[in-house]
């Protein structure tokens, strides 16, 4: 069968695959990848896999609204662009492309320190898109409030501190692909910008480990005295950790893994929903990335307490398939499914997804 | 090994694969498909698979009877023909063959809305035969209505209402087979008969639905005054729905997920039996479908508390392998398995079914 | 690796592979297939594989002695012979091979009413080893009591009554390899002697059943009433029905699904246990046979209150890999296996092989 | 990609493929496999597999610490060389290799009563590195004290006594694998002394088992009185027995169900470990072998516990890749490993390693 849709794949079934036979090896391995032995990386699916939803019947779907607010923000859809960084890996037009289809789908985009095309470049590409700053903490804080001040001048809105990357974790997949784990390509914000560092090199008894793996959450009070951006805690899988973030001042946490990328035996990200969802209460929004691959899953981790779901790999597998018409084909076929799944729960708007849709999980 | 059998195939466990041999690759999509990554639909089967009997011994089985009574209505089995479009995509005589096949063998058929023959041509097949019509709600009301009063005049006996499907799931696997989802074939009804729609499109922040997507309960009061059948609702999944379904006036209710083709991420049907028979009580009969294929799943859903379980895919793949003498083969086979199963834990009559054949679900 | 030992294979672990290349496939069909989709069959080994055990150490392993007694009788070891039908199928030597190589190795045989030979051929080849005749009821209880009587005189010890077979199961794979499920073979013990029949063919709205299909409790009675032998009842997998066997007089009972056979969505032999044992108390034995393998197997079903365990299909396996000297092995192995599982966890007799040995089953 | 890395191997997840490619099949079957079906060695993984680690964020990973002490001893992490026997035949330096690397690396190693070179031989090759010494019970007490008695003059600093050993498992891959199962290699600490024997062959109703096999917890009492080394038990599962190993004087013990080699129906490691630490309290160190591969396994046994583990098949993999710079190698990438996971779950000292951070097990 031909397929002359706009974006190189078919459904949201087939985008992997595509993507697949696209992206050469090396990048492949450095996409997919997950830390050790990947247990974390299959746990993110298989824990949506395990989730079960109640439908509802004739409860009258007489019109269909995907829209809500993310930290105030009106948005089109409850899901976001993830940070992924380098995405110029995947093509040439990386974040450009990825800023351009998010602003038209009237998606949130959540950018990367670690960005292929420079946090400028990105915000001139779509001006009128809602965009936040991920940040990765640099050795000096100096540098991470360099950065910060950057984005916050482009018109970035909100600040996401990414705390689950210390280090880089070990990534075997990543490494027997070639990649250069720690520096697959360059920086698009600038050569002196530094990704997390590998795993500490063990010399003799000690370890050399770079300044800002020593982060506390005094650097959360120290970053909200530095920018009037709204603070987000990006890698929180405990409800303790995200008590601390609210009472540090973050508006918001995403509950993450980091794609299965950051600690083989984290919980998957789902299963760590309703434990942060608790602990944060109405202080503060809740967020969620790692697995979420359908409209299903959008709904269920809706439904288990999150304000909107972050989209990783997908996003780089929709670039790498079509760039700019990847992406938005990826978003459009996201939205379809999520108002599919919305008319056949029987939920016509984002705030009528409730635990009461829960079922038991299976066996 | 020569099969010279009629139906052509041998047993209930080679049907699938006699089926998929004869079908076209593009149907086969169809017919199997399932919605999203199809967990649902390889759970109904888990779930008879986790079930556990408990049989009894040297109880007497002097003898072996398989009646029963589906609204009141003598039927030679426990079993009827689950409402599926299109058949004749799988069988030029289509419904046809089925009917007379369910005919032959004193079996209920359910015709679907979305038949291929026309329902009076169903109906003039095998006039003696016990049939339902299966109704998908159209735009507008009264196309409905006159739907209902031409399968009255047809002599169907009851009004089986679906309501899981207020529109068309996101099914990869048929649409990367080719199918058109929502049109694979023509309505043998009449060109103006319409198909549930798929999912929306998003225009903007807008949806169209069509109009039917809107119903509510009150449409079930409409139909009950339109109408003196007796009126069944099919694709129940909460015992909340089923009480409202009986609140509603309806007869009976069938638990289902279709097949796992509407929403991944549903429960499987047999999971969901127990609470629609709690809430459902005396007041109204209990059946199921998705996912039956033995004697023994029948025995477990009777066992839960149904009435009766509708066959969906096998009776198209038995449709496909041999037309009318491979439905009655399905059919005969059916019944000798569900009889043997009897035999075996030591029932001889479909009122000796009850919830102490159940066992432990295995680990 | 060439294998010159006798027997025609290395290990417990590859009895099986080693048969199924010297089998026919329609014998091995026979042999090894299920009812229905082969759940159960797959959940008998699975039942063993969960369970755990907990060795004991430095427990004084100075003596290892894998005697003890079935229904009075001394045997070397606490398995015996399943009876198993048409032994002829695997080897010209049939039961034959089977009596004199249990004979030799002081274990039990017990043998089906089916036997290739016939039950006075048996006895005569090994008359000092220690055998049980298994009944399958006839239609007239006449033939019953007469081959009872041919048993008794031929030295038989005990009779087992298999009260799960009253209909022969659905048994696809059989059915595929082109099997005549009823009637594979010629019986030994005349052609007279009915196999249980196949299930019923419906017939309009009537089965037609043999008359032994409708025996109650009444006929275990009637046997104890005709003969002295013992009455062990095989086939049990309620403690109901376990308790019923006892009050009417039975001396012992198996629990067995028939290896996964005769009921697909029985429970697995294991899993039943300890209710069957829990329902008999100390008035009767309580065997096990169905998924039995290896030396950890016979441990667990010791463990959880069986006195002896019954070897069906690697009887057949080593019968047709070796004939005589195959199932020396076999049983040689097994006793190896046996009693270092036996001084691994610490216990040196049968009488210590109590439920302290019981792990927490696995996730 | 080529690799021109000092031991052969790219990543911890490469090093098995990487010595299979390398070492010869009926080798390979010894290193790798285990007792009957090996349920048990798949086990070992996967209880790994189904735990789940929580991790804290922007706790001040300022430092990473992996230094520890064992039974009173400084290492530079909590993992040791398990004992593993003939470790000539992965690599013709044997044991030296192995304990040159351990030196260098500041990590104990066990050796084995039945290592490839001799005791004196391997404490020469490394005369600083910390060992301690693993004794098979010889039939005779004298020869066992012989043997302490090399070991204590060879700077051996403990004595670890196998346990779970009375008798050789059966090993169908071994056996398989043509090797011969209790002598595949020379024996380096000289030709009398005995490998633990194979199981019992039965002679008639007799089993001949050799003289140690009958050993009890007196033969500790017997060992302590003749040597001043500290005691660690080896191949404990069970409270009650760990318990037992205190009571007599044993300093340690060690949670192992011997790499899934001796028991097929044994709890994983890891599942038995709650139990001992529980038992044992503060009087005793517990460490824990079968089946550590990673850092993050490392990580759920301190967290569970224990002390320090044992690496078993991972040096003998190392081995057979590169010899000394093999396992070299290992070591720094375990402790690289596991210095990441430190860093990522918040923990800068082994000291840190507590029960907060386990998660619930996954499904």
């Amino acid at each position: 069968m031909t397929d002359d849709r706009p974006g190189g794949f078919l459904t949201l079934g087939d985008l992997e695959a595509a993507a697949a036979a696209k992206v050469p090896a090396e990048v492949w391995a450095f996409v997919q990848g997950g830390a050790g032995e990947e247990t974390t990386l299959r746990a993110n699916r298989d824990a949506f896999h395990r989730r079960t939803l109640r439908p509802r019947v004739l409860t009258g779907v007489d019109s269909l609204d995907l829209r809500t607010r993310i930290l105030g923000q009106a948005v089109s859809a409850p899901f976001f662009v993830a940070p992924t960084a380098y995405q110029g890996l995947l093509h040439p037009d990386g974040e450009i492309a990825t800023a351009r289809a998010a602003r038209d789908a009237g998606i949130l985009g959540v950018f990367s320190t670690l960005s292929s095309c420079s946090l400028e470049s990105i915000a001139e590409s779509a001006p009128t898109g809602d965009r936040w700053f991920q940040l990765y903490l640099q050795p000096e804080f100096g540098a991470s409030a360099q950065l910060v001040d950057r984005a916050q001048r482009a018109g970035y809105r909100a600040l996401v501190l990414t705390v689950d990357m210390p280090v880089l974790a070990n990534r075997d997949r990543q490494i027997r692909g070639g990649v250069a784990v720690d520096a697959p390509a360059p920086v698009g914000n600038g050569p002196d910008v530094q990704a997390p560092s590998r795993a500490p090199m063990p010399d003799g008894d000690h370890y050399t480990l770079r300044k800002e793996t020593g982060a506390t959450w005094e650097i959360v009070d120290r970053l909200r005295a530095h920018t009037s951006l709204p603070l987000v805690i990006k890698g929180i899988l405990t409800g303790d950790d995200a008590r601390k973030a609210v009472d540090h001042g973050a508006r918001a946490v995403v509950v993450s893994n980091h794609g299965g990328r950051q600690l083989d035996g984290a919980p998957a990200a789902l299963e760590s929903l309703a434990e942060v969802v608790a602990a944060v209460g109405t202080e503060a929004e809740v967020y969620l990335d790692s697995g979420v691959r359908r409209g299903s899953d959008i709904l269920m981790a809706l439904a288990l307490g999150a304000k909107g779901v972050g989209i990783g790999r997908p996003v780089l597998w929709a670039l790498a398939t079509g760039g700019e018409p990847g992406v938005a084909r990826l978003f459009s076929l996201l939205k379809l499914d999520l108002a599919t799944v919305m008319a056949v729960t029987g939920r016509t708007s984002i705030s009528a997804i409730d635990a009461s849709l829960l079922g038991t999980p299976r066996w």
